[in-house]
C-alpha cells in the first residue's frame, strides 16, 4: 500500500507549518509539492523539505496527487475548492471557507458533486485539553448542557494592514469560538447578541474593527454560550472552554511554558502561558492531519463543509448585532 | 474603653450566624441581644450564646444599645433602617435593602438625614480571594479593566416556597454579582443584557422564575462584565471572579475542601468545591464584621446605601432585558 | 442526656487554643474549668470564656468533672496522667507523653489499670487533607505502600530558650512525622537512619540542637519513609505526607491563604501558604475533639498510648543515629 | 558559514531519537551518517531520514565529519570516545561513559589529550522546569540551599533481561539523579547512605538488582539531597526535584498530558502524567542538542566529562551502602 500524496497550495506561515508537519511528523501523507504565488516563498519551503515546486495551481491540479491542502488568503479559497474537486482530489481547508455565503455555497454545492472527501481547518477541535471536554459532553459527564464559557484571546493584535482585510474579529478570532461552541454542545446557534468595544488600541478602531468583544449565543438545544475575546492578553495566549451541565463541568485551562514553581514569603510564582499559537496548538495540528488520514480510509470527514459554513453566518449575526445594539437571529443573516 | 454593643433583628439562618459570629469571633462588638418574630428562634439562639432576648424591635431601639444587624426578611428592612436611624443606632443591613427603590430612597434618606453609620451585607467583598482581585485593580496589576467575569452558581435550588418570594434570580441571587462587578471595576453599570432559561427544575419556571441566567454589563468605562448564574452545580458552590485589563488578569478560582490529591492510572482526583455557602464564605462574613468595626472609628463605612441600592436597579434592567429581549440602560428603570 | 464535661490543665498556647475551641465549637463538651500554674494565664482565659478557674490539678481530679484536657509542660504529665486514670477521668493528653520511656509506661499503666479512655493529641491525623491520604491508604486506592515522604517545616524557629528544654528536634518536631509515618503506612517502624545538620541559625547549634534534619524510617511492611525537617520554611508552614505505592500514589498539598491568581507577562502569581500552625491545623484540632467525644460513645480511641509511645522510641533511635552516624534499629533503645 | 556535520553511532532507541531529532529539529546539525552494528536497524533509520550508512565506526572516525553522537551499548563507549578523540571529532556521549572508573579516566585522559569538545548526555538538565528550578538556586532565590528532593520513578520496569546488564538501579537509574543533584546545589557529593528493596517484582531481585531505593546524600556544602525510586509508578513517569533554602524553594512538579478537568459531585478528575519519557522530555532533549551546538560555538561544553564521572562514583559508594547498610564516603570508593 502506497501513501497519500499531498501538494500545499498557499506557503505562508500556516501553508509552510502544514508542509513542515505533513513532511515531518505525519508518516500516512507524502509531501508531493508546494505551490505560492510568491515563487521564492514555495521555493524556500520546498529547499527545506525536499519537495517539488509546483508551478500554478492549475498544475497540481492536473498532476496525479492524491489530495491537496489550500492555505492561500481566503479571496482564492473557493476558486481552489472548485478545481480541486473537479480534479477528484481529496480537500483540505483553512478557515474561512469564504468571506460570502454564497461563494460557500458555490463551493460546497462542487464538493458535492464531485464526491470528494472535505476537511476545514478547525484545528482546535484536536486540541487534547478541548477534545477532552467535548468528550466529556459526549460521554455524559456533563449531562445536559446549560452554559458554555469560551475565552479567546490574543496576546497582542496583528499588523494593522491585517485587521483592513480581516473581515472584522468575528470572522477572524471569533470564527474559531463559533465553531468551538457548536463543537461542544453539539447544537446549532439559533440567535446571537454582541457587543464589543476599541480598548487595545484606537488604531484598530480607525481601520473599522474591534478589539474586545463579548458574545452570547443561544443554540436550538437551550445551552447559551458566552464568548469573550480581545486582541491583546499581556500573559499569554489565553484559550479556554467551560462547559455546565446538569451533570457536572468540563473545562479546558491554559497549559503553562512549564511546571516550576517558586515559593517565597510573597507567595508562588508558575511560569507563564505560551505566547504564541503555534506553541499552543502544535499538538492540535498534528491530531488534526492524523484526523484527516483516517477520514480519508473511513469516508468521514471530522469537520466537514457544513461545519465550514455555520460559523460564518453565526459571526454576520454577530456583526449585525454589534451593530444595531440587539440579539439578531441567525436565520436573518443566512 | 468599652466595646461597641450590637443587637440582631432577627434570627433566621443569616442571622443566628451573624449573632454567633459576633458573639464568638468578634472581639469588638459585645452581643447585646436577639430578637424575633419568631419567639421561640430568638430564645434558642440567646440561651446558646448567652444574651438578652429582646421583647420587641422597638425594644431594641429604645436601648442603649449602639448598633443593630438587620436581617429580618426583606418587606421589614426599610421601617427598620428608618427607627435604627431616629434612634441614632449604626446600622447593619442585610442585602436587598427592598425591592422596591423608593422605599430604598426612603431608608437612605433616613440614614442621611440622621447621619448613623450604614453599612449593607455584600460580604464576598470580604472574601480574601475575592478582595485579592479587586487589589489587584485597585493597585494597578490589571491596568486598565477592559472585561469581567462572574460566574455564581448554586449547588442546588432553594425550596419552591422561597423561589416565589425571592423577587426572581435576579434580585436574589445576581444582586452579589452586580455588587461585585461594581467593586472590582470601580465603574457604574450603563447598560444590562440579560438572557435566562429555566433548566434546573420546570418547577422554578411555573413559579415564575428563571434558574440559568447569562448577563451582559457595559460599565461607565466600558468594560463589560459577564455574569453566569446557575441554581444548580451539582460540583458544589461555584464562585469565581475574572478581571480582565490592558496589564493582565486576576482570578479567583474555587476552594476545595481539602488538598489531598489522589494520583492513578487514570489521572489525578482532587476533592470537590465546598458544597455550602457557610463553609465557602465564613471567613468573609468575619472580615466584613472587622471591616463594620473598622468602619465605626473612621466613620468611612466600606459597603455604603449607594452600594446596597445601585444593584437593585440593575436587578430591575436585567429583568426588563430577559423579558423584552434587548439590551436595557439602567436610567430606563431607576 | 447530659453533655461531657471538661477541665483543661494548662492555658498556655495550646491548653488555651483547646479550651476556647471546645467552649465556642465543640456542643458536645462543656468547659468545666481551667487551670493553670501561672493563675493569671487561667483567670484570663476563664474570664474570656466564662468558665470556672481550679485552684490547683488536685481539685480538678477530685470535682465531678468527666474528662481532662493535658496541656501542661511535658515533665508534668505523666503524674497528672496518674492522677487523672486514679480519679477515673477520661483523659486527652498532648504530645509527647514524656521524654522517658520507663515514665511513658507508668502513665500507660496507671491508664491501662483504671481502664479509662486515653487520646494523645497528634491531631495531625485529623487534618482532613492527611486523614484522606491515610484514607486512600486504607481503602487500596494506593496499593502495598513502598515509599512514604513527610515534609514538615516551620515558618521560623522557635526562641532558643525553648530550644534548650525542648528535647531536641526529634521529639519537638519530627515527633509528629513519626506518628504520621505509623499512621499512614499502619505499619511500625524497625530502623532509623537520621543525618542532621545547622544550617538556620549557629545559636541552635550552640543550644545543642540542630534546625535541618532527614531521617529514613524503615517499617515493618518494608515501606521506606523518608522526612525531611526545617526550623524554617520562609514561604510558610510547609506540611505535605506523599504514600507511594502499588496501585498509585496519595498526597497532600500545601493550602494557600486564599484562592486569587494574579496573570501577567512574567507567569502567574498564587497567594502564599498559611505561616502559623493555627492557621493551617485549626479543622485538625477540631476534628480531633469530635473523635474524642465519638471515642468516648464507643469506647475505641482513635490515637492510643501506644500511639504516643511509639514515635518517643523512634525518636531516640533518630538521635542516636544522627549522633553515631549509623541506621539504628529501635529496638536498640526501646 | 556551513553547518556542522555529524554522525550518530548507534541506531537503538534512544540514537534513532537523536538521529530523527538532529535532522528535524536541530537546523544547525546536518546529519552525515548513521552506524550500528546490526546493519539493518541503521539502514532503517537512514532510509527514514535520507543520510548515509557508515560501514563501520572506524570508517565515521576517518571520514570528514565534524561530529560524533555516541549512542551505543555502554560497554563500547570508552573505545569510541579514544577513536574519536584521537580523529579530532566534537563528541557527545549518551550516559554512562563507562561502568568502571578506570575506563571513565582513559576515556577523559584522551579527550583532554586531544582537546575535543565532549558533551555527555545528562538531557534531564536542559528540561526547563527542572532548568528553571537550577536557574531559581543560581539567580539566588532560593538562597543556601538546604535540602533537596529528587522523586524518580519510572511507569514500568525494563525487561529482566535489560535489568541483568543495567549495572544496576544505582547506574540505570539513580544516575540522572546523582547529577541532578550535583547540578541543582552547584555542590560535589561526600557521602551516600542507601537503602533499597525489591517491592515491584521479586524477578528483579532474583536478577540481583533492587526495584525500589532511597537514597540520601550529604553535599561539600552540607546540603542533603533525598532521591528516592521506583521502578513502577502505575500513574505515570514520576519526574520531579524540589530544592528548598534560606530564601524559599523551587520545585518542578510532573507535567499532564493535558490540561482538561472534569468536575462533578465527588471532585475533580484531571489527566494523567505523561507515562514515556520520551513524551516527557524531548523538549530536554532538543534543548541539549542546542546546547551542543552552543558549546561548539563557545569552547565550553554544558555537561563536561568530570560531570560523567561524578555519578558514578556516587552510585558505587550507593551500592555498597546498600550492600553493608552504612554510610559510604565517596572517597571510599573513588
Amino acid at each position: 500500500m502506497t501513501n497519500t500524496t499531498i501538494a500545499v497550495l498557499g506557503t505562508g506561515r500556516i501553508g509552510k507549518m502544514h508542509a513542515e508537519l505533513i513532511d515531518r511528523q505525519v508518516p500516512a501523507l507524502d509531501l508531493h509539492s508546494v505551490f505560492d504565488v510568491f515563487a521564492d516563498s514555495a521555493h524556500a519551503v520546498a529547499a527545506d523539505l525536499g519537495c517539488d515546486v509546483a508551478e500554478s495551481a492549475e498544475h497540481v491540479m492536473a498532476s496525479d496527487v492524491d489530495a491537496v491542502a489550500i492555505c492561500t488568503s481566503t479571496d482564492t479559497h473557493v476558486d481552489l475548492v472548485v478545481a480541486a474537486a473537479e480534479a477528484g482530489k481529496a480537500i483540505f481547508l483553512e478557515k474561512p471557507i469564504s468571506l460570502n455565503l454564497a461563494e460557500v455555497d458555490r463551493a460546497l454545492a462542487a464538493v458535492e458533486m464531485a464526491g470528494v472527501p472535505l476537511q476545514i481547518g478547525f484545528n482546535r477541535r484536536f486540541d487534547p485539553a478541548h477534545a477532552a471536554v467535548q468528550q466529556a459532553v459526549a460521554n455524559g459527564s456533563v449531562g445536559d448542557v446549560h452554559m458554555v464559557r469560551i475565552t479567546s484571546r490574543d496576546p497582542a493584535p496583528p499588523p494593522i494592514e491585517y485587521i483592513k482585510v480581516s473581515g472584522g474579529i468575528f470572522n477572524d478570532m471569533t470564527i474559531h469560538d463559533f465553531d468551538m461552541a457548536r463543537f461542544v454542545t453539539g447544537s446549532e446557534v439559533v440567535q446571537v447578541y454582541a457587543t464589543a468595544a476599541v480598548r487595545v488600541d484606537p488604531a484598530i478602531g480607525e481601520a473599522g474593527d474591534v478589539d474586545t468583544a463579548v458574545v452570547v449565543l443561544t443554540h436550538e438545544n437551550e445551552a447559551i454560550t458566552t464568548i469573550d475575546n480581545s486582541r491583546q492578553a499581556v500573559y499569554g495566549y489565553d484559550q479556554r472552554v467551560e462547559v455546565f451541565g446538569s451533570g457536572g463541568m468540563a473545562v479546558s485551562e491554559n497549559p503553562r511554558s512549564h511546571t516550576a514553581e517558586i515559593h517565597g514569603p510573597d507567595g508562588t510564582h508558575l511560569s507563564n502561558i505560551p505566547y504564541f499559537f503555534l506553541e499552543r496548538y502544535i499538538p492540535s495540528y498534528l491530531a488534526e492531519w492524523s484526523a484527516f488520514v483516517d477520514g480519508l480510509k473511513s469516508g468521514q470527514m471530522p469537520v466537514t463543509g457544513k461545519d465550514g459554513r455555520a460559523p460564518l453566518a453565526i459571526g454576520m449575526a454577530a456583526a449585525r448585532s454589534a451593530k444595531e445594539g440587539r440579539p439578531v437571529r441567525v436565520d436573518e443573516v443566512a
